[in-house]
């Protein structure tokens, strides 16, 4: 499949016709042509086509499908795909789906399911055993989702005996271009790519071509970090092994690849208080449950602020223009937080280390004060131009200047202070910088103005 | 190199003590020690290293190595690292650093220099032709970032002739996994993977084990889009093609995950109105250079609002408990659209097309309504024990509940808008919501305030 270079409006592989034909095949209960005209489709294709469905059509079409393209689907869903997929498919053809799809993706699904669910399902399952030995590693580690396909040579093999080692066993990976070089006790001692096992004179010492210095990450490792170490080295699997070193799986690109994408989608939800489950494809009721507690919590932030102007009641009857400011101060701190706060979180998520933060938090201040003069130098000639009044725009001038590197620094600290109670560095950090450059905001701006409030 | 589990605070490779040792070594002129610890470590953890010391000793450690060393640290740095390398590279020993680096990379710095530095670096470079030829795709396509350095096949050859070529000319990229298959005229006919050559029975065609159905891109197509296609379908390298379908490169998945990794980077930063060079290793110069500009524009988005409410000053003075409800109302309703516009503009970036979102307008709509109508009760009652005024519980209901659906459909029209233009949807949109979401509340409180204001 060629893509044009610039595809309009709609994914490359999924036309307009095509969802119209097979809506039309649905409709008209044709499941032969349905079942040929998907059938033709990548796994990812199918999953893409399945989401533009409605939940009737998506469960009509994934049912009609043979059980080992529904395993199809399954492995190369993207997560926020999924729930809708397993959903569609329903339970009673579910065990024979995942008995066609590897053991990573079972647990995933598995893991997802409903807890009264989850033990049934298990023991349904052709492989549940090994299922289960994966779900016993940590939520959220490496281990999860590492394959158990690869290859493993013993050191004292010649590259001849590994390469008929190799056509006797047909490693089923599609990614099997790292071979692992293990000892007796299966201790990883090295790497060798199948590129050098080909390149090398036949009859070499398997060891003379394996490249000890290799990044092995253990099984119980949080797979951001993992995948941060596959990003930071450029690599296209992870060996994964256990508390022996031990080589108990590899962890792909395609894999960490996704981990890397849904991470930072969360980080964006997370910022903006939204879950990690948010998704277009949810429903209207769970995203209403997804979102209200978030909302709910930042009405109740959102109540400082107001109850700092309500202290100031007497201020603002006196001086109603500072009513107009206080909302352009807020805002404007608002988003030079927020700003901070956004280079902070991403920072953390990139490197996972403080290190890189050294000596930002002087610069954020230093920064956020410039840019509150240049901006409040600004309001201040507005306000000059507008109410002809010197007082105000002086106390415009220096609110919105403090107000600005306040705002950086909360910008900076809040997240540090969530990574140090150890939770997520971007949970609802712009909810909670908010707060702060509001309640700062207009207790600068009508504390200010409350002692000049006979000038202005 | 084995991972702690949980490694804390800072970049596994980089301690503390190595830290010290580097700037001891510099700060007393020991080169000889400097350049024999700095060695030994893997190029990725060099440029961390780099970026932690300060601008001076950054170049006094990068100017100590040798040129391979040099380009080896330049072909492992993330893209917001470069700058900072390049400068403390230095003008006088990059042309020979660039010498030693691979061609995407060679052209990838030559377009960060100065346009009065280009033309001449590329002059110096021994492989200056080809790195122009880069240069001459568009920016931001994938032909910028493809390695020249694949294996192209013939299809009438035998597995055994394929692998003899293997052995002769020895390709020299780390991720030669995929093998291309061509035709004379170099057209791209399937792809077979190196495992696949090595298991078949020697004799067979290559055309017998060729996958025809390969995920090929031109050229000129956007990175991300090509990032895009490669996560989807789980590969790990594509093919690259000229407009007459000849194989002219290979885009492989460490590139691709440092394009997606900064995509999703740029996203998170657009929105809030940060610049794609934001970097926390940007001097502060830099830093206020890079955000005054949309905090400018913000500041006038905001006048929006504080227009509206100084419109209604008599309101105001008249019932001044309603300017301590402002800026709660307008603060819900901008997270609600906030909240609403990452979702579409990470679906969009996820997607890249408008059919994922297809439906969500008006689910959108529905959950801003329900919330709204949710957070507008609790507020109402919130407002009844403060003031026992139900007049002004219901002016708070009425208007928390119309400016949160106003909110959410802000939230998904903003980034269309944006994207309908020819702009990046996710392109300041927070900020352009947040202008809309404080209009529209100050106008419905203020405004529902102003007909019953008498009895507020």
């Amino acid at each position: 499949m060629l893509y044009a270079p610039h595809s309009e409006a709609d994914v490359p592989a999924i036309t307009h016709d095509l969802l119209d034909d097979v809506r039309e095949f649905i409709a008209a209960g044709e499941w032969f042509k349905l079942v040929a005209v998907v059938s033709a489709l990548h796994p990812s294709d199918i999953c893409e086509l399945a989401m533009f469905l409605d939940p009737g059509e998506r469960r009509e079409m994934l049912q009609r499908l043979p059980a080992d393209a529904q395993g199809e689907v399954l492995e190369f869903a993207e997560t926020e795909q999924l729930r809708a997929l397993i959903e569609a498919i329903g339970p009673l053809d579910l065990p024979a789906a995942l008995d066609e799809v590897d053991d990573r993706t079972a647990a995933e699904i598995i893991e997802i399911l409903e807890p009264d669910e989850r033990e049934q399902t298990l023991e349904a399952l052709d492989r549940g055993a090994e299922v289960g030995e994966l779900l016993d590693y940590p939520e959220e580690s490496v281990g999860r989702l590492m394959s158990q396909s690869y290859v493993a040579l013993e050191q004292d093999m010649t590259t001849q005996q590994a390469i008929e080692y190799l056509r006797t066993w047909k490693p089923p990976s599609d990614h099997a271009y790292y071979l692992y070089v293990t000892d007796p006790d299966h201790v990883l001692i090295g790497v060798i790519s199948i590129r050098d096992l080909l390149v090398a004179p036949s009859g070499t010492p398997v060891h003379e071509i394996t490249i000890r210095d290799v990044h092995a990450v253990p099984a119980e490792m949080d797979r951001e970090e993992a995948a941060r170490v596959l990003q930071r080295y450029n690599l296209l699997a992870l060996p994964v092994t256990d508390t022996n070193g031990a080589l108990v799986g590899v962890a792909e690109a395609d894999e960490l690849i996704d981990v890397l994408r849904d991470e930072a989608t969360e980080d964006m939800y997370r910022m903006v208080g939204l879950d990690e489950d948010e998704s277009p494809h949810n429903s209207i009721l769970d995203t209403i449950r997804l979102r209200l507690p978030w909302l709910i919590v930042n009405l109740f932030t959102a109540f400082i602020g107001g109850f700092v102007v309500l202290a100031f009641g007497s201020t603002l009857k006196q001086a109603v223009v500072l009513a107009a400011f206080l909302p352009i101060v807020a805002n404007q701190s608002g988003v030079t937080g927020t700003q901070t706060a956004t280079v902070t979180v991403r920072t953390l998520a990139l490197s996972g280390s403080l290190g890189t933060l050294r000596g930002t938090l002087y610069r954020e201040l230093v920064v956020g004060f410039v840019n509150g003069v240049a901006v409040g130098l600004v309001l201040a000639v507005v306000a000059l131009v507008i109410a002809q009044n010197f007082v105000l725009a002086g106390v415009l001038f220096v609110s919105m200047s403090l107000a600005s590197s306040l705002a950086t620094l909360s910008g900076e600290l809040t997240p540090l202070a969530l990574q140090k109670f150890g939770a997520d560095p971007a949970l609802a950090s712009s909810i909670f910088v908010t707060m702060i450059t509001d309640a700062v905001s207009f207790l600068l701006l009508l504390g200010l103005g409350a002692m000049v409030v006979n000038r202005l």
